[in-house]
């Protein structure tokens, strides 16, 4: 390899082998496709990966990322400052925010408690929700937390930290996905569907 | 979507989204995984990236992607110039070279013959290779084409034109993998590697 590539493709299949979801083998096909593609693919990639960083920064305000500082949501006059919704991830934001689902604010937390990976108050951004929540405007925080054990047992501490602040705190349902078959899902969520079951 | 990220971070995720391997969603984690990790990921990505746009080139010789023309291997003198490789694609190149299993040269025809693709002698490198291989030190073609219907048809062709040039063709062993298992081989691969028995 070292003799029919030069250090300059090896760096770039290095760097690309780094992103979630390509491993070497798929760092190569990738640098090639691009290499292959220089109007089309390369030189469009060069200019947008370094249009990004030159512009892109992390909200001050909800930790989102955007080319503006406090970010597009954050300055919308049309969100509801009533309404907070807390993610643990940035990707989990672009999620609910495709769904159009939050006619509100976020506040990304950067991760969820885990006794496991070591990560704990401190390295989340717990204690900045608090404060914007027991600030005055919000009303509600919507823990829109993943489904799993940390990110439920994290809910439990923010809620905790809430009570008795006069901001309801809620959860996203939980039940059948849309479109989910029954027989693929498992024990948990169906008795939670059921349990949440609902007038037709 | 539109309003959660500036069009510099959606142009940059549809842009990735073209690579092979990359889907929608694999490219929305990939943009964020650079934006997150700035200094280690996105800053040298952008720079690896424009170093490849602004160097990499195709070898007018042999059809492999490098910063020089003609590229490291047939700047080589170490290797053998008697024995011409010949290749579907660079990618291909560079599997052999990782596995330094070819002593001489390549040429890389950018694709294989297939009347369902519409891909004809005119779309290829076949012209070229048949001119180089005629040219006098080529002793031996090899042809490391892909064991698909498409490429096994375009050897045929290639060792057609090269029939009564006085240099041999030769095609890759078919076999059992090393570390293949049998009961997971098809039927085919198991009865060429019957066929082509060799003395333990």
């Amino acid at each position: 390899m070292a003799g029919a590539v030069g250090p300059e493709i090896e760096r770039l299949i290095q760097l690309l082998a780094r992103l979630p979801g390509l491993g070497p083998r798929s760092a190569r096909r990738a640098a090639l496709a691009m290499i292959k593609r220089r109007e089309q693919l390369l030189e469009p990639l060069s200019r947008a990966i370094s249009d990004a960083a030159a512009k892109v920064t992390v909200c001050g305000a909800c930790g989102n990322v955007d080319v503006t500082d406090p970010c597009t949501i954050c300055r919308d006059p049309r969100r509801d400052p009533a309404l907070l919704c807390v993610v643990e991830d940035v990707g989990d934001l672009w999620a609910l925010e495709r769904a159009d689902a939050v006619s509100g604010r976020y506040h990304v937390l950067g991760g969820v408690l885990s006794a496991l990976d070591g990560v704990g108050m401190e390295d989340l951004t717990i204690g900045p929700l608090v404060a914007r929540a027991r600030a005055g405007e919000v009303r509600e925080v919507v823990l829109a937390l993943n489904a799993t054990v940390d990110g439920q047992a994290t809910a439990h501490v923010i809620a905790d930290l809430l009570d008795g602040s006069g901001v309801a705190v809620t959860h996203l349902a939980h039940g059948v996905p849309v479109g989910g078959e029954l027989d693929y899902l498992d024990e948990g969520t169906l008795a939670q569907a059921m349990r949440a079951r609902r007038p037709a």
